[in-house]
């Protein structure tokens, strides 16, 4: 991949995942087969979700007042949100904003849900569109107008230490999430300038694309009381004083598909793991002249066995070169490739060809061949994941001077680690010298001294170029 | 139920289906257990639509001139369209519409899709957020400003036969549809006046609600070649020539759960079919203070029975009054209700007692009783659609003057079938005279004179009082 850009945007528009001539900049069509990737990742993360938490809807629009209340927070979002002024023909009398986020929708309504300490903890999600009216250049799935899949949830404790935990909990259901998808990614508390507007502070998961910078991929907000004191939600505790409760707030947008596309592809086009493609076989018979019959025979009676074992199969019977079919499937990242000709046939095997790593195995027809097919779908899972995880991991380096991050970012980009003391000056000062963005720190032990300032470090801390 | 109103609003509430305390009008949030109901019954349509059509999803806005391009399509919706005219601080060049309905985002991408006769039939469809500025009194699942499920189909096909044949098929897809939840219908050709904005004509299906009106719970659109030919659609015939295509359009709206809560519910609360209840069955245990813990073991076991045959099963051990559990799955309508205490465990029974009709019966626990179960849901099932069915069958009557129209509509509400000339000027006549709307018309031969204007009657029609 010489470009990623170049070459992401024509996979997004050969593998037909995404449409973007729509006639409004940074919002796009999701075409049946990018849909169908999305969903299957959606059930994924719906799956996760839904064992702790109950999955609501609120209304898209937030009325002005509302969304004004917590100060910090509309300041945050004030240049880049979308205003409704009329109906009809006819000037609203009070603007409705399109939500940015839903913390402001949504809490009106949790003041009037949170009674007693016995309704607590209470833990919501939903999926949603919402809207930025975002300025910089626009790209599809990565920096939108409308994030058509923003999946966002929102809980509220008793406890302090009942958001903590939460935190904690949202992160290991991310880190379940995308280790599923083979996503690897980076976790960092974000710089105090850089937390979302209102919160106490947050946890973002980064991953690395293949031009080198850096993508957030999901982050995670402890909101302490903030929003609580704002909206009013209060509970009664047990001995009937009335005291204010402590909020979370996690999500994550579109990132999560252009990332799944970024990392595993390569440049035959899609590499997707077994769980998110739309076929995760396709079976494509070699029909010569004579014994066409016996292939294609054959041929369905591996479909219907897979289709029997749950598996989504496809049986390309079209009539097309059997090359112009595989650079086809391949490009559209189909797992595993299933060949079976007259000479297999008489063999008495079918050509299994793995997408990730193209090789080629011969599996016997008299074998079983739904156990076959498990066991190779676990290799590539395995594989996709440790092959991005390995490539992450070797693009993180540790640096102990300025002058050094500058010729790594330039060079090589990918994510620098150092030592840091944690002070809001002196980060600016290294973002602005070195031109790239601190993600944020690791709250681990560290020795030594701040590589910028040469006080006492106190984190470890990450910067990368970043989308 | 003497009051519908009353009680509709109610038992939203109590039922925890929508919270309409949303500060905006015609706005509403979905709550837990309605956004489960809702879940469901979306799974049954996309079930049946899955078979033919592939699921994307357009943008939410419109830019201006697309929807002003279709003039007669923008006339019907210009009234009740929300406007985006800022983003962020900045006035917008150009205004932005909230979709009413998805023609005109979706149409100029059809222009650029369809290439050629291959290319089609094409069958879509999406579920989306619509809005609609209504200034009309507002009702939440009736009649909203943000219809939160809209179910929307769009088709394309090379011929004037292949629309028409397709509004078949989506007519019998709803129906199917409505079968399953037991929705009676009445189904008709809509009057010209009545039609869908650009269409060259609407089928539409009404139910008919316990206070009497008629609910449009869905709709089916001729397009015709109207929109092919304002968004230059067009296809290349076999013989290389470029004609217009043919276009339907079909779709559904939440009042699909209103009609389904409407319709099987009565004084003890909801009444919900097997297929889209939260939970299928709950378990309550009566426990005393002898004998608890086999009761409960017993119970855990039927659970653990009912769970692994798939159904979705709640056993209620919190510490209640039986009575109050059990006035409380009731009222959220679960089909059946599992008693067991410590007598029916010593006579090896439970008893099941049945949401729709109250009817307790004993069942051994030595039977089979998912068997048992299964033959139970059935019967509930079968009953709910027949007595529904029924029930409005039973509220269409035929008059053949106007006098007993205006007598029976203030009497008894429900629908009214005449014999009907067709014509634009006696149709809005009777509907003036009669204070009611006219329905539609159903294309069978009739006998007779029009029983307004006394001409040759040519269609059997419906009239009713609507919502």
């Amino acid at each position: 991949m010489t470009d990623f850009s170049e070459w992401f945007h024509n996979i997004l528009e050969e593998a037909e995942i995404i449409d973007s001539r729509y006639p409004i900049k940074g919002m796009h069509v999701w075409l049946p087969n990018g849909f169908k990737i999305r969903k299957y990742v959606l059930n994924i993360l719906k799956d996760l979700l839904d064992k702790e938490h109950e999955e609501v809807l609120f209304p898209l629009l937030v009325p002005e007042d509302e969304l004004a209340k917590e100060a910090i927070h509309v300041k945050g979002f004030e240049e880049e949100v979308y205003w409704i002024t009329h109906g009809g023909l006819t000037e609203l009398n009070k603007k409705m904003a399109l939500r940015p986020t839903s913390e402001t929708a949504m809490y009106p309504m949790f003041a009037l849900w949170v009674r007693s300490h016995t309704d607590l903890p209470m833990k919501f999600y939903q999926v949603v569109n919402t809207f930025r009216y975002e300025t910089k250049h626009t790209r599809p799935l990565i920096r939108v107008r409308e994030i058509t899949t923003f999946k966002e949830a929102h809980t509220v404790h008793s406890t302090k230490e009942g958001a903590e935990n939460q935190v904690k909990d949202a992160i290991n259901i991310y880190k379940e999430f995308f280790d599923i998808l083979g996503i690897p990614y980076l976790i960092t508390k974000r710089p105090v300038w850089d937390k979302f507007p209102g919160a106490e502070y947050t946890m973002a998961f980064d991953t690395l694309m293949p031009d080198g910078k850096t993508l957030q991929i999901a982050t995670v907000h402890n909101l302490g009381q903030t929003f609580a004191k704002t909206f009013e939600i209060t509970y009664e505790t047990p001995e009937g004083e009335h005291e204010y409760v402590y909020q979370t707030c996690y999500g994550l947008s579109d990132r999560v598909i252009a990332s799944l596309i970024g990392i595993h592809g390569d440049e035959s086009g899609l590499c997707l793991p077994n769980e998110v493609s739309p076929y995760q076989l396709v079976i494509v018979p070699i029909i010569f002249k004579k014994g066409g019959e016996e292939v294609m025979a054959a041929c369905k009676d591996i479909e219907s066995k897979l289709k029997d074992a749950g598996f989504r199969v496809h049986l390309d019977d079209r009539d097309l070169r059997a090359g112009k079919k595989f650079y086809e499937w391949e490009m559209r990242g189909v797992p595993i490739r299933i060949e079976l000709g007259p000479r297999d046939l008489s063999n008495k095997n079918a050509v299994f060809v793995r997408r990730d790593t193209m090789e080629k195995v011969n599996i016997s027809l008299e074998d079983d061949i739904v156990e076959n097919v498990n066991e190779l779908m676990s290799s590539i899972t395995f594989n996709l994941r440790k092959k991005a995880s390995e490539k992450m991991k070797g693009q993180i380096r540790e640096v102990d001077n300025l002058e050094d991050v500058k010729e790594s970012i330039e060079n090589e980009r990918g994510i620098i680690s150092f030592a840091w003391c944690g002070e809001e000056n002196c980060g600016k000062e290294i973002e602005e010298q070195a031109n790239v963005d601190i993600l944020g720190v690791q709250e681990e032990e560290i020795n030594g001294k701040c590589f910028q300032c040469g006080s006492e470090a106190k984190f470890k801390a990450f910067m990368a170029k970043t989308y």
